[in-house]
């Protein structure tokens, strides 16, 4: 058999000019297909419209009139009952195969140039600031990649487009494919195979190079698809991420349709790196975390929890003018009150283990994951009638969730976070109108951290309820609410068929930050299902006791994963009302101390955060610190302007901008913060 | 033998006539005593100075010059070697031998009355609202005791006094002593003659009554020494306060020296109960506890915690402005910093038990019980100079301290409270400065809530160093920088040797409340202990390494402490600047009502914090129920005022005071908020 030899010939990975048949390979084990069509997805998308068959990647497939999961090769034999669509490079699918075929690529060049280099995973990635695609490699002849070995293999990989070697699937019996990947000297494929293989696995190659991959595809037909490939960086891994297991090399890159795209998204990580906010955190003094305290729990430093204290002075004002009660809760409670919520059997996953009460053993404390039963127990604490209502409950509430320790990332994903929470209870009638209070508070907040944003409206399934809880009436009451309110406010947005939570309708907010990336922030959920378990009721004006609907919102979602944007946002360059230091006044000698402290007096009485740089330092020194520490507003005081009580106002973004009288600095700063303006 | 009669005789209670001669008694067991001297303390007293002899409750006793621990009665045979004081009224252990014989007293009353009532134990309370003494009693007909008891059992304690009846002691062995009360069917009395007793074990009587105690005494000479007696309640209780054993009535009471002292202590305890958090809690909507949830852990509700916001806000102000810096720490952390710190040595006690990490068993978390280490891990998080010093770091910190449930008393003493906590890390040099800056903020803070307070100074022995840790050297130089900050600052201050902590000496205040009640709130604490144990640095001007020293500082002590103070201070009438309603509109009638909501909004403009009451209620029950509510200002809105633009204000303790211009109450009400007065 054809097949059997070429692929034995394949464990001699230096013989890569004798390439695979695998079109041969594919017609020896799927004789049935053949039967049924002697035309390929290419064949067809080409007979529809021979423009996009020439741009497709691969093909979408529908059997029977229904969209199968996973899309298709170009040389897909096209069955009876079967059609086929083109993924072209406007898909929403085609990023992912695009990708997969460029780690393909990248274990081929790579393969070419370390013979004998063993192969672990390489799959596509679509949001990852790391980069597009990997492949972890384990070197067969001891050697490690190194940076310098990059060029080399992008350049071998180039070469690889250049030549438009075709990708070619084969499909075999399980035992086969075990067998031989074994002789190729591949133990962690045929793993692999063992644990996700089916009766049949299929395999990947590419032409020319000894390349073979247990892989279930789709691919691009040939390498010259690819236009615009990077190598990015070396990490450590581990074989299956498992310490224990075998240690590996992973090579990260990335891939896109135009050189353009690439060139862009390599300016936008250099940018995302000069901002990322566990380099600036430490750099300005702002947080940090204790490796004997542990990991994801975040220490907020004065500089940090300075704008911390300012977004919650901002955050309180509007919530008291918008008729919200502050309640402080206990972070801990007997697990009575997590049985009773349902987050014992919903949240588990999240929760830290419990502690055994001291004088009790049938009592267990836990820490709170949630703030919603302790606001729960607020409500209950006393009888409420229609006239107490809504009644909207905020809290600054300090929640612990465990995260696996692996997917802590600084303040991105902390163990224990403050979410700016609140619940709102009400009764149906009320429901629209806070809503619309909720959109236009997300609006207020959001504007003022000059963040654009976009909403989506999450609603149950159009006719399978199955899932959900609560009566289609009600469901119908919220679902309209909700879209009621937002067109009421104007917002456009996405409504996403499916994708409420099981306990009732909710609208997301996604910010979009200075660079364009998007980060899920705002929420407002309508809960059926916790007024049900603690039976919170009202006494109606008919004097009968009624449930009313919760509101779950927060804004920004929690105080560190915000802060972390509000760092990456500002490129830790804050606007001046949320500058931990506003202004530094810089005498340019000692001569001028008195004089400085004398502005330093002033400009804090009227609550500006102003301090004095009186070190013997050259003036020079003193601003580029200054500007380190990017401190809105440096204030340089000599001859001059000691004798005219005026400071020379130097801005960090332009600079000198000449000398003014205090009181007039004073009140332009005073205005800034005032308007939160943001920018100097 | 005599005494073996009259102790026999005890027994048959009823023929309470019969009685004991002690003192009899007493010579048959100690003959050696009779050796050294014939006369009492009184005789030797009475040779000292008659009239103090005359007005003697017990006596101080020396033995070659040394006091000894325990004060002894006045019929106590004097030994050779011994010399004796005399215990009159104005003497510090002069109350508490009185309330004891006071129990003792209420205990013979109740067998007189009621024969065959067991005894538990009774002893005296100097600093408890519920009495000045208790006696447990467990009835031996099946009948309990009920209020109406209480006037009958006090008027028989007053017939007793009236007699004259003398206190006699006794002393016999052990095993007689348990024997005794064995045949008078005392077993509880028994178990703790078994538990407590020694070789020889002493009793009292009074002449006259069936009443035998065992008990280490002294007491005072004769009932008639009883001046001012008062029985107040009955409680249920438990022998030894265990729920498994006995069941027990505990009679409450309390005696004074004058009827005058007692007649103001009621009055007093009437105003507490009137003033009492848990009874204002509910009442007001401030705070409570929930079952689910647990005991000692507070729900604070939008009223209290808008209270609790303001104090913040009033203290983030102040704080600012004195150079501290605030943080935000986590609630856990690895056990692994409290084994650093100590606290799993000096406070294991006080701590939630261990959460054990999902990943490592190696690892365990902790619920913070303090803050300090917390702080200490930002102090760390970079290397500080001299030039950075102090660094004064501020948190609102909840803590979490396992207290014993039936420990937990409302607020005053709960499970999870937050600390206004700071650290400050300082040179030698600056601890002076540092101690003034705190004693200038505790002065300023108590006075802008109208509290007085007293201030006492710990040190360490003046000889005796070996409990205190660190160099005498360092020890000198920080109790000086104490008093010489306390000297310059004005304040007198008690010095107490031996009373401070075993890491430093300390500064305690005590604020004295709207009724004299004393409550320790603030401490300022120098620490030598926690800088060597994380091994804490600054670099010097000379380049090198040096240990700072830091100070824990608390001037609240916790919110929810101090709350509970506050809210009995102001018997819940908060003053404008605290109350989180500050005023109320109440229009007269429906047509009224747009003009209130208009006088509403033009007044929360500026930021008061208004309500309006829209019901349909008469405007006597609008002001009653505002009364109740204990607003400062009602805003009545009738034709006349909604006419002129005015309001007809009335205050919550002057009543009505005349129309006045909105404009006109809002810039009074702005006032008195800028000032923090305490009065409306």
């Amino acid at each position: 058999m054809r097949f059997e030899i070429d692929f034995l010939n394949l464990k001699f990975r230096a013989a890569a000019s004798e390439a695979v048949s695998f079109r041969v390979c594919e017609t020896a084990v799927s004789e049935k297909s053949k039967e049924s069509s002697e035309l390929s997805a290419l064949d067809l998308l080409k007979q529809q419209d021979r423009e996009s068959a020439k741009r497709a990647l691969a093909a979408r497939l529908f059997r029977n009139g229904v969209k199968q999961e996973d899309p298709v090769d170009l040389s897909y034999q096209v069955r009876e009952g079967e059609r086929v669509e083109p993924i072209t490079p406007e898909s929403g699918e085609a990023l992912e195969i695009y990708r997969h075929s460029t780690a393909h690529l990248l274990a081929a060049a790579v393969l070419d140039l370390f013979p004998g280099t063993k192969l672990g995973i390489g799959p596509a990635l679509l949001d990852d600031p790391k980069g597009g695609f990997y492949y972890d490699f384990q070197r067969d002849d001891g050697g490690r990649f190194t940076p310098e070995d990059l060029p080399k293999i992008e350049k071998r990989m180039k070469d690889l487009v250049k030549r438009n070697l075709e990708y070619r699937r084969c499909e075999m019996s399980k035992s086969e494919a075990e067998k031989k990947f074994a002789e190729m000297g591949e133990p962690l494929k045929c793993e692999l195979i063992e644990e996700k293989g089916g009766d049949t696995v299929s395999c990947y190659t590419i032409e020319g190079t000894p390349f073979v991959d247990f892989c279930l595809g789709p691919h691009i037909p040939s390498t010259g698809k690819i236009k615009a490939i990077k190598l990015l960086s070396i990490a450590g891994a581990h074989w299956k991420g498992d310490e224990s297991r075998a240690q590996m090399q992973r090579i990260y890159g990335t891939s896109f349709f135009t050189q353009e795209e690439l060139d862009a998204w390599v300016k936008q990580k250099e940018e995302a790196e000069r901002r990322d906010h566990r380099k600036l955190g430490p750099e300005l003094d702002l947080f940090s975390f204790s490796d004997p305290i542990g990991p994801g729990l975040v220490l907020w430093h004065p500089n940090g929890a300075l704008i911390r204290k300012v977004i919650e002075q901002f955050l309180d004002g509007e919530l008291y003018r918008r008729g919200y009660g502050f309640v402080n809760t206990p972070h801990i409670t007997q697990s009575e009150l997590f049985h009773i919520s349902g987050h014992l059997l919903h949240y588990r996953d999240v929760l830290y283990p419990e502690m055994k009460d001291l004088e009790n053993e049938q009592v267990q404390y836990r820490l709170k994951p949630m703030n919603c039963p302790f606001h729960i127990q607020v409500y209950q604490s006393r009888q409420r009638s229609y006239r107490d209502l809504p009644q909207r409950f905020a809290e600054y509430g300090t929640v612990y969730r465990y995260e696996r320790s692996g997917v802590a990332h600084g303040l991105m994903r902390a163990r224990g976070f403050t979410q700016d929470d609140a619940h709102i209870f009400c009764t149906p009638e009320q429901l629209k109108a806070e809503i619309f209070g909720c959109l236009d508070l997300v609006d207020f907040i959001f504007r003022a951290f000059g963040f654009e944003y976009k909403t989506e409206l999450s609603v149950q399934h159009p006719t399978d309820h199955s899932k959900y809880l609560g009566s289609d009436e009600v469901w119908e009451m919220a679902e309209n609410a909700l879209a009621e309110a937002l067109n009421e406010r104007g917002l456009h947005y996405q409504r996403m068929e499916d994708e409420a939570a099981f306990y009732g309708p909710k609208i997301d907010f996604k910010v979009v930050d200075a660079i364009k990336r998007t980060w899920q922030l705002s929420t407002i959920q309508v809960d059926f299902n916790l007024p049900e378990r603690f039976e919170i009721e009202y006494i109606g004006s008919d004097n009968k006791p009624h449930r009313p609907i919760m509101v779950h919102r927060a804004i920004l979602g929690s105080f560190e994963r915000f802060f972390g944007i509000l760092i990456e946002h500002f490129a830790g360059a804050f606007p001046p009302w949320l500058a931990p230091v506003q202004a530094i006044v810089l005498p340019i000698s000692d001569r001028f101390n008195e004089r400085a402290v004398a502005v330093e007096r002033e400009l804090r009485a009227v609550g500006h955060r102003v301090q004095t740089d009186l070190r013997s330092e050259k003036i020079g020194k003193k601003i580029h610190d200054a500007q380190l520490k990017k401190i809105p507003f440096m204030l340089v005081i000599g001859e001059r302007e000691a004798e005219g009580n005026t400071v020379a106002v130097r801005d960090r973004v332009r600079g000198d901008t000449g000398a003014v009288p205090v009181a007039d600095f004073s009140a332009r700063l005073s205005e800034l913060v005032r308007t939160r303006a943001l920018a100097t």
